[in-house]
């Protein structure tokens, strides 16, 4: 074991609370004093509301041993399950909402802005950066489709240089990293859109699929009878200095998942319907006639905007909550002044 | 992967949601409904709760992708440091006060039974049972403490054949089962109270230790500025049928930890001093004179009685909270009638 580190007072300071005869009733503000003696008042004020709503949690729920030892032997199956390609804990975060509400509390979107979607535990940073018109799959089961992309700003101006990751899953609804086998990245590439905002690839017209459900996020969602699918979708990120970053997937109009994605991810401006390359096309994207196409325009909102409208949106929602906060990098923690 | 189990409805149920559009406003409801189509009443209900204050969190901090990646981080780190002998996890609910108050909730006290403490992270099932008078460490560093001990009922009548586990660290402040090179128990065993209730063993005066602090929630209690140390104490937990389970622990007057346990395990009747062992009971017990001399007696109630009391407090703080429930199996749930 690593040597006990000194640097930490031994005891507590003059502020500190005495710990003892802890109940029922007083261990809440006991555990929020002696946890508030940072120097980090974002820390503090976000530990003392995990602090809150736990206890408060068990005492509402009269939480029994029995289900506290069963929520320890849950959570830890989900650490020992995840590695480098798997992460268990985003994917409860997504059965349970909180990605998308994270994901909609950080990137507000201007009514022109492309709207978000949620990131998922499958994206990855190996995938290799391709050239317009490349082929991101190795899949030949698949159905192949052509997709024609623009990127521009809220007034319509094409944003040139924006890299932008794409991923999606194989024809049998399996991610590249799903696979035991995996040597190299498929069905996933980064492209770079050019002077006009384009960017187009060869991807495959994708299916819904189940979430990995071996693990304790599955077993929770059968025993809530929650079904484990996603409908069919293609992720896209967009990354470019001074803009927000964008995370979101395009949804396939009339998968049967639609309306009832395991994660939450499916927003209407977001499902489109495909088309098919004509002959014209084919010849201009040296594709095989008649394959699936898909075109869509996606819109980014510069990180200045986005940051007031994140903060101004944040300033109404404390106040309405009846909380007296302040902004602090953007951050809140409680206004003492 | 293992097959996607059919049994799961593929669509949901008539009364599911058309999850369509989240917000953060609309979130929530939409995956408590989601949440709500099992039979399992009391499940349906600790998932309300559960997604109601892990959404309200989000929302009253307005959580930062960078803090809630940090928080998956820090979870899996959690898991991947947990193995057989160590769990991360219950260290983490010890450090939040939240084994101290699920532990109050589950076994309420009358005021002559013994009050509980924390279990923590370092009880194991390997312990061997010795016959009263054995000795329980094999560290020759430590001090030698004679413990002698009885168990009985809130009237004083003795209880025969309870099972109790015992265990502490070593004189290095250190459990058997952090040792790398541990091959057997130690500074542990199981005793069984005589005809009159006692047990008697001898094991070594415990020394105040800092809990783990290599992993996650040494890294989160620095950063709280938080010290990590418990007071020296004993663990005891008591296992009879018909009598409800006592996990608790006696600490030392004077420690300089004994008002500020890094896990909120401290109760003023669980403080005790020790004595020297004299001449005559050196004889009758056999052991050295002068050595310490810890003595206690544990007072059980029935499982019965403390359902009962237990029941009682649940319904009390239940209405209290404004909340309209009602208990099955013990449990409260919603009561919709």
């Amino acid at each position: 074991m690593a040597p006990f580190d000194p640097a930490a007072p031994a005891v507590p300071g003059a502020n500190a609370p005495v710990l003892l005869d802890l109940t029922i009733d007083n261990i809440t503000p006991n555990t929020i004093r002696i946890n508030s003696q940072s120097a980090n008042a974002r820390l503090t004020y976000l530990m003392s509301r995990l602090v809150t709503h736990l206890h408060d949690f068990a005492r509402e729920t009269r939480l029994s041993t029995d289900e506290w030892m069963a929520a320890i032997t849950f959570l830890i199956g989900c650490g020992q399950i995840s590695n480098e390609v798997r992460n268990e804990f985003i994917l409860l975060s997504d059965v349970l909402g909180l990605s998308l509400l994270v994901d909609n509390i950080n990137h507000p979107k201007p009514p022109k802005g492309t709207e978000g979607s949620v990131l998922g535990p499958f994206h990855t940073h190996d995938a290799p950066v391709l050239p317009n018109g490349s082929t991101m799959t190795s899949d030949p089961a698949g159905e192949p489709m052509l997709a024609i992309c623009t990127v521009t700003d809220t007034h319509g101006a094409p944003i040139e240089g924006v890299r932008i990751d794409i991923w999606e899953t194989d024809s049998s609804g399996h991610y590249d990293v799903q696979h035991a086998d995996r040597e190299e990245p498929s069905e996933r590439c980064v492209m770079v859109s050019d002077a006009q905002g384009r960017f187009w690839f060869q991807g495959l017209k994708p299916v819904s699929y189940p979430i990995p459900h071996d693990g304790p996020v599955g077993k929770l969602l059968q025993q809530l009878s929650r079904h484990c699918w996603r409908p069919a979708h293609v992720h896209f990120m967009f990354n470019k200095d001074g803009w927000d970053r964008l995370i979101t997937a395009l949804y396939l109009r009339g998968d049967p998942y639609e309306t009832s994605d395991a994660v939450f991810g499916v927003k209407q401006s977001l499902v489109i319907d495909l088309d098919k390359v004509d002959k014209e096309s084919a010849e201009k994207y040296r594709v095989k006639e008649g394959i699936w196409l898909l075109k869509h325009d996606f819109v980014l909102t510069t990180q200045e905007d986005t940051e007031k409208l994140r903060d101004k949106l944040a300033t109404e929602a404390l106040a309405k909550l009846g909380l007296r906060m302040k902004l602090v990098d953007h951050l809140p923690v409680p206004d003492l002044d």
